[in-house]
């Protein structure tokens, strides 16, 4: 008789897994996913388990969409090449792209990745300016080479090294500023702001610009205060700087009202960098920019980018925007968005454990406090509830400096059933959850 | 009557490409090539005219590669996720891949781009090191991020302005070094990287390690003195340095006799970056390194890639590896590679304008001079040679510091019956410009 196996198919996995891959490389859960099949809005583990995905962005226009996985397949079978030969695919798309974005935001420069997005825009941020200053928020994240790891004030190593970054505080509605008054608040921040440019004139470190995600996503999908990025975007260009919006999660119709997170507010920045949701999976990114800069840049300093703007990346982005325009996911995010936070909010009444719920489009934060007058952030709580609710077959994650804000953010063919699934499960996981709290 | 219209259709969208790309954004060719369609080593173009690709070493094995597409469309069809979920396709990937590397270089780390890998290998090497200090050979390009243009010494104007990047002249055995005799080259390049070592430890930077290219492909694919590389490793390694070896363009077997072109030499690097070939023009590399590094690595910085590694760039990458064994395109990298070779050195006993014919596996450099014994760089005629191959419907391109080297990096499937049409042209196209040399 031989010896049953000590160990599950998804354990023989992660230890393969640790053994090329190391056992710091990051996975979601505290017992790991194991998945084989994605669909619309649906994932599928190696037993055959269905979770709904409220996660996921980069599947934006849903799992394996047909029409995207097609248009690909098409263009993989007749022609890749990169972008020093002639091709009709990249100067569609960009053409058709460049048009959601205001008239002076004409140019476009594409890569793989959001990494290389914002590498792009920060090197030709400071080529315009001659400077080198940027300024972030203080818990920001832009990508995983080294440039941009320098912005990356809220986990990267190299932010805590750099002269050339300075981060104001994240500007937050819900928690304040102590001792400043609801109506003070965005003038509070931008002043943060204003002794930065201060203190990069004081080293010596001439000012290039300030780079932020419009909705201050993995800041906590923060409500700022009215008038902030309006003040902030002129103080910025007062002092020589430029504007970088990074929209690489914001971006392409997710907050439902526009293409464009910055488009809630009354600026237009001089680079928008883009990326995640753009080939639903397939490695596309890029910069939308002020004509003037990228040609002063691209003249100055030769930019190729082997993978960026081939005619396969094209004709998926291409794909993305046919499936957002014919499935009305814009108008799906509005609708479908409204529902979800209604649900939410329904939910803040029933669990003091929801101190605060923030929604934009199909983007929701839900943040978690242990008491609704310390406003104490419930990490613990946050963690415990993720991993309920993927037990229960629903995939969320979280996001903030105290990973104590539920993430919500499905693919965008995400209906008002779907809807219906994650409150049911929330409503049951948060009362088991609050339960826990009261006994301990 | 209506007037005819005034521009090809060419000129049309290269006019839009203009006004969305702006005119810097690199082009090939004298008149821009609008390519439609590619199968195997053949290119075609909007008029249906069939060319011979003997530049793209992206398309590995082959243009539109049946294999690698069914493969995409499967997966792609099936599920794609980032590897924060556990899925076995980059399990079974990056295992199969670090079994092609001594055992010492166990472990991988994926990303879409070169120059993403390139990055990574920077920050592990100079986290690991301690050091900032890197070392190039004089005309260097690694990719397009703020620190890898540092260090391309070549092409960008990041690297006129860091303390961080010190090059040596590029090991060139054609050229050598004014008054140093053939066996003392190895010496001598050795001895400037050791005096770039001794000046970072007096500047106070202190050293991290050695990028090369093991092939010098931009730089020429040179003929390096014998005993170079081992010399330089074991100097780079006595420093505290380590060496990374970029295989972006030299790997998968382009180089015939080895996987991987450092193969050729008696050395282990500590950190190896792959990419174009990889994914057959898919966004996939990666770098495949010493556990320990990546360990020591991923513990103290949070490094996650979107794209990298997902199912279908995984799928894509075996896809690749199976085309190349199954095909059995090593040996033809071999074979066909001595054909070439053989031909190329025929066209150089019939033209003075052929200084040096070098190649390696599927990979050829023919270095033109105007006169052999000045070995003066032949810029004007090496630029004149790829327009006139390219109107005769072979494509081929131009490396080195002068651009007067003619590159020659066929798809790995390339035919002894598609070197007979290479060599033919090209005999042609010599003789027209070796008389037009002659004739002023």
């Amino acid at each position: 008789m031989q010896n049953a196996p000590t160990h599950t198919p998804a354990q023989d996995l992660l230890a393969r897994r640790i053994n090329v891959l190391g056992p710091h490389t990051p996975l979601f859960y505290d017992e790991p996913l194991h998945l084989v099949r994605g669909e619309g809005v649906w994932l599928y583990d190696h037993s055959g388990k269905r979770y709904l995905d409220v996660y996921n962005n980069v599947p934006h226009v849903g799992h394996c969409n047909p029409r995207v996985v097609e248009a690909m397949h098409r263009q993989a079978s007749t022609l890749n090449v990169h972008t020093r030969y002639l091709h009709n695919n990249i100067i569609d798309y960009t053409e058709r792209l460049s048009a959601t974005f205001a008239d002076s935001l004409s140019m476009a420069m594409l890569t793989c990745t959001g990494s290389e997005a914002n590498e792009l825009a920060l090197r030709m941020a400071r080529h315009h300016t001659g400077g080198q200053g940027i300024i972030v928020t203080d818990f920001a994240y832009h990508g995983n080479t080294e440039a941009v790891a320098e912005i990356g004030t809220g986990f990267m190593p190299e932010s805590r090294h750099t002269k050339r970054v300075k981060a104001f505080a994240i500007p937050d509605s819900y928690r304040g500023i102590e001792g400043v008054a609801e109506e003070q608040l965005a003038d509070a921040y931008v002043a943060q702001i204003a002794r930065a440019i201060d203190e990069f004139a004081a080293e010596g470190i001439p000012f290039a610009g300030m780079l932020v995600c419009p909705d201050f996503a993995n800041e906590g999908l923060l409500n700022i205060p009215a008038g902030f990025m309006e003040k902030a975007t002129a103080l910025v260009h007062k002092a020589g700087g430029l504007l970088i919006a990074d929209e690489v999660q914001a971006g392409f119709g997710r907050t439902g009202k526009h293409w464009w997170a910055h488009q809630w507010y009354d600026i237009t920045p001089d680079i928008v960098t883009l990326g995640k949701p753009m080939g639903n999976g397939h490695p596309l990114a890029g910069v939308v920019a002020r004509g003037d800069l990228i040609n002063a840049f691209t003249e100055h300093s030769m930019y190729f980018n082997t993978f960026g703007g081939t005619p396969v990346s094209c004709a998926v982005g291409m794909a993305v925007l046919d499936a957002l325009e014919q499935d009305n996911l814009l108008e799906n995010a509005v609708s479908t968005g409204d529902y979800v936070a209604a649900g939410l909010r329904q939910l803040q009444t029933k669990y003091p454990l929801i101190g605060e719920v923030r929604d934009r489009g199909l983007f929701f934060a839900v943040e978690l406090v242990t008491d609704p007058v310390t406003k104490t952030p419930a990490k613990k709580q946050a963690r415990r509830i993720i991993n309920l609710m993927k037990e229960q077959s629903v995939l969320i994650s979280t996001i903030g400096v105290h990973d104590a804000i539920l993430k919500l953010r499905p693919p965008m063919p995400f209906q008002p059933e779907h809807a219906d699934v994650l409150l049911h499960t929330l409503d049951k996981v948060l009362q088991q959850v609050s339960e826990e709290l009261v006994h301990g």
